[in-house]
């Protein structure tokens, strides 16, 4: 483990190891980084098993070798105690609120359409799957509009629901989601985008 | 909203609504409940989108009006500070660890085939629906069975991780997975229902 407090094990281009990066980047922690080659089935290897046994990445991994998965999660690990996540009890659920809505109704519609475009070649199952996630996933974004219309941020002032709900949100279009006419997420990405601890998708920083 | 501090949104026969009882048992918080018929789509109508944008229930109405959804984190702000959820830093990443395993591999997979063969006809694309889920279903019955071999519980000794995933484990079998073989599972199962708080699914109670 040397001389780095965390190990990331993740896929540069994905938006859930995104998060993590974002945020390490955000707090200006230094961390070592394995690439896993989820596209060749590492994640099902019984060594990446070990480490997650669903089979999944981001993995963070802490000094003392014990490992931490899904990126939400390791979201509030990192963030809690610091200003990526507020104080007030109601706020707190407000935050968890926002990542459970990232993970049921956006990440499976959004991201799951981008990666089949990425980095499949579209066949009638997988065009059907792509069919069925646009509505959905454009319900969605028609939730988040909403409540940027009247909000900066998702919960007070940027916090690690800001950070879950950017990985994806930004490259929407890689998934067949047209951002255009969602003024108040542009807003919001710019905003994001403009914060000086801020790092673009697939940066892989050790700080 | 009267005498009582909560006021549950739900429809008696959601896992995620169970989830909220459950906890309000545990907790042994007095609660208002008002049934809202999903299958009628009152969830869509705008008196209840005004409570929760996203249309789903459950959601918890705190006295002053408040709404929170997203059952899991309705069972963090029900449950910190409450022997429901660990003190601990690491323990507590933990807990939303599985809680997002939840809504991510479980949730989508095994309460979605319930729902399908409980509440709807069979037909030819819902049949190809419960195809797909059944394998990643299991695949989510098998790393829980593996963590429970070797634990007790999910995370120390119950904790809202372990009412998370009951809601739909425990039923598994009304969405087509078979449980004879996951002995870890039935005995996590036995140990979780025989809690002198625990309630039964579709128990409305108000404490």
């Amino acid at each position: 483990m040397a001389e780095y407090p965390y190990k990331l094990y993740d896929y540069p281009d994905s938006g859930n190891g995104y998060k993590v990066r974002l945020i390490l980047n955000h707090l200006q922690l230094a961390y070592s980084y394995q690439a896993v080659d989820i596209l060749a089935g590492e994640t099902r290897q019984a060594d990446f098993l070990a480490l997650n046994p669903n089979g999944r990445i981001p993995v963070l991994q802490l000094a003392d070798g014990t490992c931490l998965a899904e990126s939400n999660a390791i979201l509030w690990y990192l963030g809690d105690t610091t200003h990526l996540v507020p104080t007030d009890r109601l706020q707190r659920a407000r935050v968890l609120q926002w990542m459970f809505f990232e993970q049921y109704n956006h990440e499976p519609n959004i991201a799951t359409s981008r990666f089949i475009l990425k980095h499949t070649e579209i066949n009638e199952e997988r065009q059907q799957a792509l069919d069925q996630k646009r509505p959905a996933g454009y319900a969605a974004l028609d939730v988040m509009e909403q409540h940027l219309a009247n909000n900066e941020f998702f919960v007070g002032e940027f916090s690690i629901a800001d950070i879950a709900l950017f990985a994806y949100t930004h490259v929407a279009e890689e998934g067949g989601f047209k951002l255009a006419s969602y003024s108040a997420i542009q807003r919001w990405i710019d905003a994001i985008s403009s914060h000086p601890n801020h790092c673009p998708i697939n940066t892989i920083s050790q700080a």
